[in-house]
């Protein structure tokens, strides 16, 4: 239970998967099925061509959070990409919540996929194909292990790799391009690590393989301004920071800039706010998790039940 | 029929499809399915991560081209990704001549995929995973119309994005990394062309989607050293423009000396030798197809039938 913010919950009935969706509930083609039947065309560029979005959103203690913010995010990468999506806001929200119902879940990870589709026989242009919208619910994933929510990320800056440039791929549309943050992850784990961290061709730091980090330094929360996912994870960590009296800011944030951190965390919606507890082998601090990373996580927890963020999901009778 | 080099080949029985494989057939775990049935799992990270690599060599006249070569090429881009092949180079030639005889071609696309595949539950280890094969043969496809050949291609030096940088993407492991030729393809059409060619951060020519290029300049064909596929049409062509006495060489191409070729050409498996009439709207010398072109065509289509490059395919009685 990363952080305890959990516990506050109120009980709540059980709630069960229906019979064949235990592992999770997919929307594929306008209908629900299970996700190990979930699959997408061989020949749909969404694959063949990685010309596609996702968002992910989580269910926790049995609320969405955020999921407007998110939906927002996903129609606003669409829209960069020139996708159209076949439904609405509100029919997405419907479809999210039918998966979670489905696979009775109470704490989930939510994702929503368009891809560009199937090119008709002959014909390149990519405005003309069918885009198609894909969506699954499965059990929450933590991308740091619960049983390490102390012990904290070992996290390395990788030297064999640099993340893709904003003039290549925009960084702000979600996507799946991640040849690079992939190559970060088998340094990391060649170097005894899991965590990786890239640079850009300037040397500043942007981002991990699904986390966006954060360096305090001098009593202010430093992140990268550019070259990375703008993460709702943390958009949220910013505003609680602030809320705080922590002063958080975007900014270009040099590797040296970001080796000066006397707390290190990164943020994702697969785990909230994660200490990072060492950098290339070595202790940050003292090794622990820190005062100001430890009060952000309770915080990110408690606001999954402000209802200003949390939309509950029906689980029916 | 692009180069008029195929009407030498020799007359064949005609195959058939076997039945409900008539627009190409697939390997997908292990079994061969019609191409519409050919899917992968929306969660294997070759999807979900771009974590993939593949290849595609061409059958024609009822042989593959360079057979060995690609599957070479393939096996050179998993072992780069640490992506563990589970069947061997004698054993995939088999499946594709497989692929080919069931859907009864002649002349055909074919492609191979190597994925990372599943995570288990809870582990992000790539390491861990169990990669994936994946093969199909379509009909052939044309990346320029064969109703174009002569027209030729209407190409675009892309202003509005970067080729992946080599520091983040290796170009000559084949990947699906392709937002950047995406946004390419976009902007090309929007300014009424089709064919995008992208420079990289230092204003050199790389490469398009789906094709290397070539210039011919001052009686020398340059084609860019680096930021590029290695592509094995464009290997062939430096060896037939040798054999001409034409030099080819591999070289940093400014955008500048691209533009002062007196014959512009791309090279791709689905379409072989193609020429770029147009750049920018304005037209490649006086606007035809050039002398040095049309005999690399005919020369290309006519090393398919070299047995040092052909491999037939039985099909059967």
């Amino acid at each position: 239970m990363s952080g305890g913010g959990m516990s506050g919950g109120a009980v709540r009935a059980p709630v069960r998967a229906r019979t064949g969706f235990e592992d999770g509930a997919a929307f594929v083609d306008g209908r629900i099925v299970p996700i190990g039947a979930a699959t997408i065309s061989i020949v749909d560029t969404g694959f063949s061509r990685s010309d596609v979005t996702y968002d992910v959103v989580g269910v926790w203690q049995g609320a969405f959070f955020r999921l407007d913010d998110h939906l927002e995010r996903f129609e606003s990468s669409c829209r960069s990409l020139r996708l159209r999506l076949p439904h609405t806001r509100e029919e997405m929200a419907a479809i999210l919540a039918d998966l979670v119902r489905t696979a009775g879940l109470r704490d989930s990870y939510v994702e929503t996929i368009c891809t560009r589709g199937v090119s008709r026989k002959g014909v390149r242009d990519p405005r003309t194909f069918e885009n198609r919208f894909y969506a699954y619910a499965v059990p929450f994933v933590w991308l740091l292990p619960e049983a390490d929510a102390e012990t904290g990320m070992d996290a390395v800056i990788a030297r064999t790799v640099q993340r893709i440039p904003t003039t290549s791929v925009d960084p702000t549309v979600k996507n799946f391009h991640w040849a690079d943050l992939t190559r970060g992850l088998y340094e990391a784990y060649d170097r005894g690590a899991r965590y990786p961290i890239l640079l850009d061709a300037d040397g500043n730091v942007t981002e991990g393989a699904g986390y966006n980090v954060f360096a305090l330094v001098d009593g202010r929360l430093l992140t990268p301004a550019s070259g990375t996912l703008e993460g709702i994870t943390r958009r949220t960590v910013m505003e609680l920071a602030e809320r705080e009296g922590i002063p958080a800011e975007l900014v270009a944030l040099p590797e040296a800039t970001f080796r000066q951190g006397a707390e290190l965390f990164a943020t994702t919606t697969a785990g909230g706010v994660m200490p990072i507890t060492s950098l290339d082998g070595e202790p940050v601090g003292d090794g622990t998790v820190g005062p100001v990373t430890r009060r952000l996580r309770e915080l990110y927890w408690e606001a999954h039940a402000d209802p200003r963020y949390a939309t509950p999901v029906d689980y029916g009778a």
